[in-house]
């Protein structure tokens, strides 16, 4: 039965992703009637459901409409979408990493009820399998013989490092539990690694614009940056890294190579096998994000900077908080010869992780729903980014250049240079819309007039109506 | 029906009391027979219940003892306690802070099942309201409208606040639920708090011997330490405290007043007064780790230098972990004026805390099952703490000296000063028995003849065993 629904999947993608390519290729153009359901159903020799399942898939893209008692009809061109920003070449220098109080500002609203909020990079909870988790739950605290009231291994519980290790597995990694590491979320995995391979006063590459949160751990550890240009599709400038490494002391560098928050970039399999060859000619070790990299919207799993790492040399972190269950805190780290100073640290810091969202979690991933789960998510997080791009093209200023992420939560908008981001924050904010101002991607404020705008939310008439309204903000702010 | 037992209850301790003033004054000398169940009813205007219920109690702790068909007799006298351990005067200087490998090795058991574990201070499991804190899992998991999978708020779930602040109150503190910052455990509150007031370099005054915990935060944070030296019944040399403040730079103090972890000290509510005047008058924040304070013994629970504090220059910390569950690392700190780093320090860190754990503490403390549980706790670690001692008494050299705890979970052992407590850790260890050696709370080697022993699991057969196999190979080292 399953194999069967499988294959009409398979069927009804076909014919949708052949209707696509006619609407790029403007043979169907914008406010063309589709064929009706039966004449498709006749012209491809599929069931009318069939026929029925692919506009259905076209029409949550949002690339056409139905019209009642009409048909289908093209909605929209993925050609015409906005323009994509520009590689801002930053102007490299060592500098003292200044925190500003507009990070704490956005996030003092992590659970505000009353906002739209385009401000966390973070799943809706719509689209959690609650009740499976739930369940795992509930089967933690019976079948634990101590009811998941004892500490945890310190390295993390047996089980789930087991789990993770079969994840990693898809991205090309040999690992056991025994190489992994459980933390408190993935930032507490950045920490600990950042904590390992520096000291206070030393520099760490980082990749411009890059996570507010990468920042703020490196003021809090006393450490300087050098922020290196980066492309935004293909991710970090290895040329300019290679630079930057023969010019300043780097000791480390921080990358998030797959589905970069705040630009969505990419960076394809071959750079990452070159950006590591780089980090172990010149012993730089790498702390690799990969908290994006599940969610990918193409064909295959990017692969990681740690599938190519042969000496240990770098610190793979990731955790479930975008793909499973935000508030579990469930994070890991690979740490590869750094691994015994970083399990160190972590104990030190608060021993372990909790026990029941361990057990719970490892259960989880045991009975084998997750994969089912992450590709749900995926499609959703997929229309939801085609959806959000498509208001955006209708409701902003027509400079507007935004990215074109191929996986993760985030779009990165570049407004007109007039545009003081954090004033468009605060203007927004009375309007009880959130967003992420450009200016806390960076030291240096070349991306004031940028803003970050997460997709995590389905979209609803309340999420058009908050892009309708920041789109007219904006328009009245390049005036 | 309550209200009965209550009354019942409190005869039969008066009455076992009175027995245990007797027994402490050698009026009923060790061997004598006790009068029968019978005759003790009759004398004291009690039922044979009653009766029963007082010689049983006594029999708990380990004071008398029942002879199959002949009744009680006097096991053990208080008096024949092991003599208490010397203030040991610590050589005062600035020094770097060594982490040994020692505190690893200790540590890589916390989840060992075939240990006879007396190296962790925590409670066994068989203490703790399993069942009550999985119905509030439950509970936590149908009622949050997210299902606990969205991130929490960053100073942590409003509810457990509020509860938390209930809590304080049971001290004296007047707090609102903003006052409270929740962590991942008392470590994470002392980390936040060591690095809100302390800098890279700086000098902070700490007990001698103490938590090898703080050392390592310590030395993670790159700071000195100056020791003071503490008196085993009493706490921090006051006298000795303000001479340090005058000749070394000191940053902030940090402190374990009530039932300290590993000497058993409680700090007189005056002293607690005198240090908070203290460090008011030379401006030194000073750090306060209350993680014991509701284990007392006695009838009252000791204030707390927050208690004390008018400036706001206290910053306390506490947890669950030693009262509740260990494995739901639910801590917090009340920052005083230093709150707003610390919670931008939390929040760089790991963002917020597990969101289903609080959502389920919140609710078990505020059913009001908190209160009856402590006072079950503390009557069960009261008994063991006297078997453990009166085992000790018996089966180690009679030069043994032993701390005499008013509350928590600790014993802090005096060996013979030939004793390399790390090689009796490791003897021990074959023996599958694990002991915390003194090395490991102090700079220096001046606790090198010490043991720590964690009383949390009740005195049974094994246990029993266990200490006197320990009390074997101590005698065998001081040969």
């Amino acid at each position: 039965m399953n194999k069967i629904i499988e294959k009409g999947e398979l069927k009804y993608m076909q014919v949708a992703e052949g209707i696509e390519q006619l609407i790029h290729e403007d043979i169907f153009k914008i406010g063309d009637k589709l064929p009706s359901v039966r004449l498709l159903s006749n012209e491809q020799g599929i069931s009318v459901g069939t026929a029925f399942q692919a506009y259905y898939h076209l029409e949550g893209k949002g690339l056409i409409e139905s019209r009642p008692k009409s048909g289908y009809y093209v909605r929209y061109n993925t050609r015409r979408m906005p323009g994509v920003p520009a590689t801002i070449v930053p102007f490299v220098k060592e500098s003292e990493v200044s925190i500003n109080e507009m990070v704490a500002d956005v996030y003092n609203y992590i659970t505000a009820d009353d906002l739209i909020n385009f401000s966390f990079a973070c799943p809706d909870i719509s689209l959690l399998p609650a009740a499976r988790i739930n369940k795992s739950v509930v089967h933690a605290i019976r079948s634990n013989k101590n009811h998941c009231l004892h500490y945890e291994h310190l390295q993390g519980n047996v089980e789930l490092r087991k789990q993770i290790a079969r994840l990693c597995f898809n991205w090309g990694a040999k690992l056991t539990g025994d190489d992994i590491m459980i933390t408190s979320g993935c930032m507490e995995a950045m920490m600990m690694c950042l904590k390992a391979v520096t000291k206070a006063g030393d520099t760490v590459a980082i990749e411009s614009p890059t996570y507010f949160g990468i920042f703020q751990a490196m003021e809090s550890l006393g450490l300087k940056v050098v922020e290196i240009p980066c492309d935004p599709v293909t991710g970090m400038d290895l040329a300019a890294f290679e630079k930057a490494i023969k010019k300043f002391n780097i000791k480390a560098a921080v990358v998030v190579p797959s589905f970069n928050n705040p630009t969505g970039s990419c960076m394809p399999d071959a750079n990452k096998k070159k950006l590591v060859e780089l980090i172990t000619k010149y012993q730089v070790p790498l702390i690799e994000d990969d908290i994006y990299g599940e969610l990918y919207f193409g064909k295959n799993r990017p692969r990681t900077c740690k599938t190519f790492d042969k000496e240990g040399m770098v610190l793979y972190c990731s955790s479930l908080s975008k793909s499973l269950a935000p508030g579990y805190r469930i994070g890991w780290c690979i740490g590869g010869r750094f691994l015994n100073e970083i399990r160190h640290l972590k104990s030190i810091h608060n021993l372990s992780a909790p026990t029941i969202t361990q057990v719970a979690i490892a259960h989880f991933l045991s009975i084998g729903r997750f994969d089912y789960h992450l590709k749900q998510l995926r499609k959703s997080l997929h229309v939801q980014c085609l959806r959000y791009i498509q208001a955006i093209s209708e409701y902003f200023p027509e400079s507007t250049c935004t990215s074109r992420p191929e996986g993760g939560f985030v779009l990165w908008l570049e407004l007109d240079k007039k545009i003081d981001s954090y004033k468009l924050y605060k203007e927004a904010l009375k309007h009880h819309i959130s967003v992420a101002p450009g200016r806390i991607f960076s030291t240096h404020p070349d991306y004031s007039h940028c803003i970050r705008i997460s997709y995590g939310k389905p979209f609803t008439p309340d999420i058009e109506h908050g892009l309708r309204v920041l789109g007219q903000l904006v328009k009245k702010m390049s005036r």
